[in-house]
């Protein structure tokens, strides 16, 4: 059978396991595997106040080389201090025993609440009983989430070769040069400064441009694995448009699942000076918060995106600025032209609601 | 009997009336008086999507002297274009015939919902029905009002001289440069330059320090009137330790009504590297939904203050930041030292509810 989750590349396996970090008792802890060494591609939040398995994994990537990722949920590893580093590098050590591989072949994430250390008896007791198979992709999938309602999944077939992605994220979105957790698979071939280089454009074009709370994480980070098991050294380019293909596939399905969210909100900027205030302009849309509790309303009312954008620094001509919004059942669209170029930008969010206050009024209790 | 509200300083006489703007027949239509030429000094929002009457009031600002500000609410008159800005004009044209001034000595604002065309014969048939007197003071106070829960009044006996505030704000608030509407008058002596640069740095300590949504609004604006009746000419640091109290109290009775709000947040930011870090740093943290949602669920979580600062290019040593929330039964104080300096800030801010999204979602229904 086919493959559809995060092992559909050839050579990799994965699992996920509940552990006991989380009170509920479900899936926390998680491994993506690949049978050889793969190049690592990653970018990182721009978040100053970083998560320990950040700071470890941002130097665990300077490697050659890299075997697994070892993640868990439930508790984000941050503003832990330098028990906090000790720890994910506890991580990093006993996957490397467990999974027979060298230590620097091992990138580290954790998720969840920040400021409690991590319980390290349950979760090295946990990496000692984790599995990574061909079938353990979508129990991997589980193992990442905190308040999402959904796993989100990928493969697609680049035809000789695959490119799989899993993501994670429903509050706390709003990243910069970085994102929520995303963890990609493919058995191209490709050299490690090109596939960091892709992988770069990618975001910006996929989870930087995704907002649910405009508040950025601690934890953001995506990782791309490329073991080369295909055989297949596909053309940039092609490989590019599979790579950004999976990124905004994940990146919408976070804004859409967005902490109470009830809509995915599409922004579709034209009209602007260049790409770049294409994309503040959309990212502003999408971010404001009287905007968002409009669409959930399905109250028409356009000037809160004139609003939104007038805020920015974007040139916009107040004369000739128009909007539109669209809404169905379960999307709504946002169509703004500033009236000042010809460069387009497209966002994505989610709508308010009462859900978004009630999730994270009672995170910790 | 001593006036409480705007009227307390000698000459200025206000009213308030319902006109009809507001479905709900609530008054709406407003009027603050000088019985002789006052100077005035303004600041308006940043905005570049500026509402009709702030851009005719931009410009009346420049006379020399100014004898009332007439005042809607129900509607912004913002995105009205053209026949916008004829009817600001048209608002001030009928007001100094009715109170017999030269037209150029009127300011003019205008707030409610965006892009709809203002009911300019409720209006013109208004102000022919406003009075002006003694007793109007809160009348006038209750006619600026939209999703405001009370009236925001304030009168300082600056001995010998008085100085007193109204205003009106709850959402869409997030200033930069500029407020709400806030009216003040005094019947000091004072220069109009003088009165200018001192009401720039009050707002930039009280107004400009408050948000409750993070969303600047396209009609902010703060006039202050100084007709020099009292005969008294202040020095100017006493005025500005008046000035600045009026602006506090007034911009924190604006957080605190913050729509659908329960708490009042008061952030102290110290430990920064200079005083406009300090004050990026504790706007960051009260305009953080994450934050705002867990002050509102007494919810003790300081990883939001740290992630909030950290998103910012604010200095900040990771080691070295401390936080602490305290929740008393309506105002939650968040302290913050940054461990990189020794400059302090404070700003305001409400928490985030239910009532908010209710409110947002259902305005225009």
């Amino acid at each position: 059978m086919k493959q559809t989750g995060i092992t559909a590349p050839e050579g990799f396996l994965a699992g996920g396991i509940a552990c006991g970090i989380k009170k509920s008792g479900k899936p926390d802890l998680a491994v993506i595997y690949s049978e050889v060494p793969a190049v690592a591609a990653g970018v990182f939040t721009a978040n100053q106040y970083k998560a320990a398995p950040i700071i470890v994994s941002m130097e665990q990537i300077k490697s050659k080389s890299c075997r697994a990722i070892i993640s868990n949920a439930g508790n984000a590893n941050c503003g832990t201090g330098k028990k906090g580093i000790e720890d994910a590098k506890l991580m990093v050590k006993t996957a490397a025993e467990v999974f027979n591989i060298n230590s620097k072949q091992i990138l580290v994430t954790s998720t969840g609440s920040i400021g409690k250390q991590l319980p390290m008896d349950k979760i090295v007791g946990g990496i000692k009983n984790l599995k990574a198979t061909k079938d353990g992709g979508s129990d991997m999938a589980q193992a990442i989430l905190t308040t999402d309602t959904r796993k989100k999944e990928i493969a697609l077939d680049m035809g000789g070769y695959t490119i799989a992605g899993v993501a994670k994220g429903s509050g706390m979105i709003h990243p910069n040069m970085a994102t929520m957790h995303c963890f990609i698979t493919t058995d191209a071939k490709i050299e490690k400064s090109t596939l960091q280089k892709l992988l770069k454009k990618a975001v910006e074009n996929s989870f930087n441009m995704i907002t649910v709370d405009q508040c950025m994480s601690t934890n953001d980070c995506v990782f791309v694995l490329a073991n080369g098991m295909s055989g297949v050294k596909p053309k940039e380019n092609d490989f590019y448009t599979g790579l950004e293909k999976v990124c905004k596939y994940l990146a919408i399905e976070i804004a859409r699942d967005g902490e109470g969210a009830t809509q995915l909100i599409i922004v579709n900027v034209s009209g602007a000076k260049n790409e770049k205030e294409a994309k503040t302009a959309a990212r502003a849309i999408a971010g404001s918060d009287l905007l968002k509790c409009a669409v959930y309303g399905k109250d028409y009312n356009l000037g809160r995106i004139y609003a939104a954008v007038g805020a920015t620094s974007v040139k916009m001509d107040a004369g000739k600025i128009k909007a539109d919004m669209k809404f169905g059942e379960k999307e709504t669209i946002i169509i703004c032209d500033l009236g000042a170029g010809y460069a387009r930008a497209q966002a994505w969010g989610c709508d308010m609601t009462e859900g978004y206050v009630k999730i994270n009024a009672d995170y910790h209790t």
